[in-house]
């Protein structure tokens, strides 16, 4: 039977397992991206199991998360970044190189390759036909040591592509309509390749676009073939040589299926505060905004931007919006400079600040409270944009900047005005910002730099075979990990301090929950109820790994976003699901739940009961642990288990 | 008696007192120009005041400072501020727009005209032949509300300038010089004015460069006449017509005297961590950097990073330094961007960061613990960057560059360069950016906007007859505004909250001050003792107001600031200097000091005497306050005084 595009890259890449959906498989990893945000804390981990060196092909360490430098943390960051890139034998993006999704496409990017980067939408990459994964951080630094990953075997989600796109609907409109009919859960447990013949009006930063925001399906991640607008692409960037055919087999079938017509779509905005939260842009025509904001890994490409720069040429943007541009690479600035767009940007009014992840992450630009922001970014969930009572839509560049040009919420295809046509510049290749990694010999010599924000990883102990923990908190549906731990410019710089940065934990939710969570942790700790979802959107590691320290030992819920599962695997919390959904209104704040005889248990089967203290209530719960994941936990977690 | 430029722009303004220096003057003010670090304080003295309407000629709100949006406060302050501009009459200048003061120069600057700014680098527009003049919020608010401004009759310190600048030395040597040979108290009760054959080789923005930094030794203000070079600026900024001649006469004389040979300036820097701090680059050359950092009113002219530009075009930055370049305001981004200087440091190895003050002001950019930053800013006090153990050396572009492209600190000259000719740009006037005062019948019916972090200024008491209070601090010479109460992007969000940014008081020299302070609150007050030119440095009325709202009562120092000193007078805190300044040694931290009959002592007399509780110390002290101004104390402030 052929092979689809996604199974070809897993059947090359499997060294345990098989291929069955919803089994474990077992991945071996060609390259890792980290950002600085996540990547501190891999480091940490680097040098905790005693590394030598990487054994990728290649491994990148970017700096593009925590650009703004208040105090001396950050800067020292980037330096112990530095020093650890050398240290190990990985490449390293300075500060101001740009974000690593575009950058690592340009630069690095291979079709045929597996990719798997402490950041959740390094499924970006699928676009070259990548075998693209976000993770933990720590999964990465295993995979940074040569480990393989392991994942659940996917179900192929084959979504067709046909006809053409109008004039004023681009990629990002592809992917808010996959988010409109299928929602922030649609893609858990699947892989979504994209085929038909509506791709060749794809560019590969186009599908970039539509791989990114995989993402927020909740998908493993995104596939592409590899085609020839990847060779196109991999041509411009002078690397041509790098290009590989990698189709589906004629015969190829998808676990699912699903179809869309390409000229059917119109303008897509997601309403906050969910980017699965979307409806057609002309329903909300009118409203008025305070800001809008291009750029960010989910529309990176020079496309973005030049028809922002041509939509607003010779003309101003409406007083009293902020149009904020964020270049997301050095190079895209380059050229948009050399071009003659950013003159445009910055002549109509556009704010033009550094490249990288900025805004995206809470890195600055936050609106004003209950002010309405416009943004090309990925993520709208609540608080993400450091703003408490935010209102941010996510939509094309094509709707942000018209909206901009008129003030309120516009329909593109309602301004009086062409649709600008974008040709691509030539690019010129300029490395000057990347360090390659040291010859062995000399890596070996290079010290690690440490700052006096970097703390090293507490111990942790392994997991109790009884425990009587109190309730903390009782969540609804999709808790994303910056509802958990929120990113952004106050909490960041403390990524490589967990102490520190465990203060900020649940903070949006319940600002409380820090110091009940160290009460509670004197007494055998605590669990977390919670509904569908929990744990979407960033990958985050931190996410896990500080409610963990603050002694969070159990979590039940309807079900899981992949990464954080896997996390609170990677760090000795014990994820659990409600064997009936309903069961979760049977579990209240201020319960204490009881777990007996549990090291026992998890092992010899899935399904297990919670008591609840003082009542009658036995509530049946399962785990979906691997045997592997089972030991991962009994141990206390992944560094526990690596280092016995 | 001929006058020289000075004497006819006070005597053109006078309005009470006479023009002997040391006597207090009430000057007429013609414009103003507020910053919102301080003017969300000022738009609320202005609403406290009860204000219909400015009545200066013209009024400018800009947003500039805290252009870091983390949350929302930011963006609620600027919506605030433009509320504010609106209902009172000024003109808004939008975040982006660029830093106040040489965007003031461009488009409202008038030679001969006062201008009274809430920025201590206000006396930057004293190179259009300006009175310009900076002072603390409330004296700004009182301006704009039509009242005079009242200055001790400053003596006026004529500099000679001779010669001509050599290749690779440029205006900033020229104040570093200044600052070389006068320190950081040398221009204290001083107004400096520049005449003299050498003004023919400096633009009006270059003698900007040189106004900005008469701050720097604590002047009063700079003054340049109104000559040629300065109708060549206005003309260029398409407003010839303001321009008028302005010279000293033929016979006129200066108080002091001074004169330099701008023929033997060598490239000069200031050393961490004083303005004062200098010596010629080559001294220290070979120093590894970390940082080079272009812009700030500073250095804020297009030459400023035209030369910058030229200087890296086809070079590339040293490897690991970042190459920080701060716009000072959108115009001068468009123009750098128009004749493709932008791109040549983009390609580089530039981080571009929007329009604004940014790192001068800590906002950002902070560097790594205790590696070396080279700024053309105008302040390396400690801590202002945002790093605690900060090492900043202030120098010229052209100094920033070459250390920049080497890696370590490097005299330009020492560079196998040609010095690079700088053409201006034809300047396209863009008032986009701006928007215009509101008719005053639409401006009444404007509301003001006020975010959930903008809280009105507490009640203070008028000042006791008698104190027995606590010296909670000793500190030494030369402490400025900044590590009285930090800018920077931590504390300066909390700039309309008095009780929030209160926390922040003295937190760089003495963590334990806050809650020391609030204790000593409820036994009456506590006192600081310091040595001299207390309170240094920027202009921010918080550094008065916050530890007066922490119970401040009494400051004794050697001797003070002058904005700073003005500032405690306007808040009610009483400042003392020692008759004796070795008395200095007397007192320690933790004696009470008892003041006794004080209402009627400061009335009465310049001189006092200050009892050390438990010890039989006297110490005589005196008050260098006018009549107004003990009215203004014993009324416990300016808002109070206003008031009744």
């Amino acid at each position: 039977m052929g092979l689809n595009v996604t199974q070809k890259l897993i059947k090359n890449h499997l060294v345990s397992g098989d291929m069955t959906p919803g089994s474990e498989i077992g991945l071996k990893i060609d390259q890792t991206l980290t950002q600085d945000a996540t990547g501190t804390m891999v480091m940490l981990e680097l040098e905790a199991m005693g590394l030598k060196r990487a054994k990728t092909d290649v491994s990148v360490q970017y700096v593009d998360h925590n650009l703004i430098q208040l105090d001396s943390k950050n800067p020292d960051d980037h330096i112990f970044l530095r020093s650890a890139a050398q240290r190990f034998g990985l490449w390293y993006s300075q500060p101001g190189n740009g974000v690593s999704h575009p950058v690592h496409m340009q630069y690095f990017g291979k079709p045929g390759k597996t990719l798997l980067g402490s950041d959740s939408h390094t499924c970006a990459s699928g676009s070259l036909g990548m075998l693209a994964i976000g993770a933990g951080g720590l999964e990465v630094a295993m995979a940074i040591a040569g480990e393989p990953y392991y994942v659940r075997m996917p179900e192929v989600w084959g979504i067709r592509l046909t006809g053409k796109l109008s004039d004023w609907v681009s990629a990002k409109d592809v992917i808010l309509e996959m988010l409109r009919r299928y929602g922030v859960r649609g893609g858990f447990g699947r892989i979504i390749e994209y085929y038909g013949p509506g791709l060749e009006c794809l560019s590969a930063m186009d599908r970039h676009v539509i791989a990114n925001m995989g993402a927020e399906l909740g998908a493993t991640t995104t596939v592409f073939p590899s085609d020839g607008e990847v060779r196109n692409f991999l041509k411009g960037e002078g690397r041509e040589e790098d290009w590989v055919e990698i189709k589906a087999d004629d015969d190829a079938t998808y676990d699912l299926e699903g179809e869309i017509d390409l000229s059917s779509l119109e303008p897509l905005i997601a309403k906050p505060s969910s980017p699965g939260n979307v409806v057609p842009v002309k329903e909300i025509e009118g409203e008025p905004i305070y800001q809008a904001y291009i750029g960010s890994s989910a529309n990176p490409g020079y496309r973005d931007f030049a028809i922002a720069a041509k939509m607003v040429e010779g003309r101003r943007i409406a007083d009293g919006v902020s149009f904020d541009i964020n270049p997301t690479s050095r190079d895209l600035l380059e050229d948009l400079t050399k071009e003659g767009l950013l003159f445009h940007l910055i002549k109509a009014g556009g704010r033009i600040h550094q490249a990288g992840c900025n805004g995206c992450i809470g890195m600055g630009q936050a609106p004003a409270t209950g002010r309405n922001s416009l943004r090309t970014t990925p993520r709208n969930f609540p608080g993400r944009s450091g703003t408490r009572e935010d209102s941010v839509y996510l939509c094309s560049p094509e709707t942000a900047t018209a909206s901009a040009l008129n003030g309120r919420i516009t329909d593109p295809r309602e301004l009086d005005m062409a649709y600008p046509e974008i040709e691509l510049p030539e690019r010129e290749k300029n490395m000057s910002m990347f360090l390659a990694p040291l010859p062995e010999e000399e890596a070996e010599k290079v010290e690690l730099i440490k700052g006096p924000n970097i703390a090293t990883i507490p111990a942790m102990e392994e997991l109790p075979d009884h425990m009587e923990i109190e309730v903390l908190l009782k969540v609804g549906d999709n808790i994303s990990t910056d509802e958990i731990l929120a990113g952004g410019g106050k909490v960041l710089p403390f990524r490589s301090n967990l102490p520190e940065i465990s203060k900020f934990a649940f903070e949006i939710i319940d600002d409380t929950y820090y110091t009940r969570a160290i009460d509670a942790r004197d007494r055998g700790g605590s669990a977390i109820v919670g509904g569908s979802n929990y744990g979407q959107g960033s990958s985050r590691e931190h996410a896990a790994l500080a409610p963990r320290y603050l002694g969070l030992r159990v979590v039940i819920v309807k079900d899981f976003a992949r990464i954080h599962w896997q996390n609170l695997v990677n760090f000795g919390v014990l994820p659990l699901t409600f064997k009936n959904p309903d069961d979760y209104r049977q579990l209240d704040r201020g319960d204490v739940i009881v777990l007996s005889n549990l090291r026992e248990t998890i092992q010899k089967r899935h399904e297990l009961t919670v008591r609840v203290r003082g009542t009658d209530k036995e509530i049946p719960v399962r785990h979906d642990l691997s045997p592997r994941q089972v030991d991962v936990l009994l141990k206390g977690g992944l560094i526990n288990w690596v280092n016995r």
